[in-house]
């Protein structure tokens, strides 16, 4: 195995995981992992530009940001690339107007698009919200569409709280997905668009960039799929 | 096309799927599907054995039967093949204590199993109490096991009720089976074990059977693939 000096050769670049990197969400804010508070300090003392990547799309990004201030954290919500800024620019590309299935603390993020007579789904991190009810009418949603389209920002499988581990928005994804007999677009990590629209907030190229995460597959393989480099930390939901 | 008469040559028993065939569910007990109450009463007058093969996994069969007498069907209990008394043999058979994420009507039917300190979830088309406490439980329970086992009560995508399409339990266990990754045993339709049973609680060979329901895979395909006929209507959730 190569010595860290030499396979961090070259970068200039880090994007940074949020939940179970920098901290734990969970009741009363959460709680930062050890370290992780001067790690993100010494990385911005050191030069490297950083940037945030998170596939968060339970909160807005401004709760997000003053919680991770409130542990201590040196990050302002321009530092950070999230899932719903991305969904309202390719719903307004394509000219989709979306039924929401997400949690109201995200719902501003949408305030901007039209959600009058939808003609796609769009599902996010929606926690309790994930009712029967509000699956089956997202599932109606889609059923009643002639080309039915559904959006799942991000699709990663469990998180970690402080109480515990977390079902994710990806198994409600996936059971759209073999009600309605479609393939959901992911947007957020691992879809390479996104980590792409990351460097480019970054301004670094893939190849002097290193993601750091603790999810194998959207953070991990995500990033090494568009030429980064990735570390995999043993915090939040690695097991 | 061969005629309907060449077709059945040979059939001494026939399988009715009830949801989508007899009837559609819903408020005040569902809505029997025109000309299905005697189309039954023409079956067993006809000397043909005939028994009830359901995914039903919402109601107990004393339930499901009562609805079903008082829209005029000639049933009883004795003659429905159902879900949950395949499950508690298997339960019993391998020892498993399982979670139950069922409906409330449909929790007696597990009366006589062990349900402590569970060791497998048991998923069935729980409705309502899909709720995300509801599947973030057993999915914790799931990841807390060192050998997960997950038992779902059928597999369907939807079914159909007066008011709508409406999300069957097949969604839910592909949420769970994507988040734990793990695949789920099937216990219902279109599992061949399932069929093998109703074939001998109707007393007639395969080659001897035909399957009528409203699903193309939890029906017809299941039913061929034990070597069974099947005959698909354009009832129920048919599009």
């Amino acid at each position: 195995m190569a010595a860290w000096g030499e396979r961090l050769a070259g970068v200039r670049g880090v994007l940074l995981d949020i939940s179970g990197v920098l901290y734990d969400s969970g009741e009363g804010g959460g709680r930062p992992i050890a370290g992780s508070v001067e790690a993100v300090a010494r990385l911005k003392r050191s030069g490297l530009r950083v940037r945030f990547c998170t596939n968060e799309s339970q909160k807005s990004r401004g709760r997000l940001v003053g919680e991770l201030r409130r542990l201590g954290f040196d990050v302002s919500e321009a530092e950070v690339t999230a899932p719903p800024p991305a969904a309202c620019r390719l719903l307004q590309e394509r000219g989709l107007r979306p039924h929401l299935l997400v949690h109201d603390e995200v719902r501003s993020e949408f305030d901007q698009i039209d959600t009058s007579n939808p003609n796609c789904v769009v599902i996010a991190d929606a926690g309790e919200h994930f009712s029967y009810r509000n699956m089956n009418r997202a599932f109606q949603v889609l059923m009643g569409l002639a080309d039915p389209v559904l959006i799942s920002l991000g699709k990663g499988r469990y998180y970690k709280e402080t109480s515990g581990l977390m079902l994710d928005v990806g198994g409600y994804m996936k059971a759209l997905e073999y009600a309605c007999g479609v393939e959901a677009e992911v947007v957020g990590k691992p879809s390479p668009e996104f980590f792409r629209s990351a460097l480019r907030e970054l301004g670094v190229e893939a190849h002097q960039a290193v993601m750091i995460g603790d999810d194998i597959v959207g953070d991990v393989g995500g990033a090494q799929r568009c030429g980064m480099r990735a570390l995999q930390v043993r915090t939040g939901k690695f097991r």
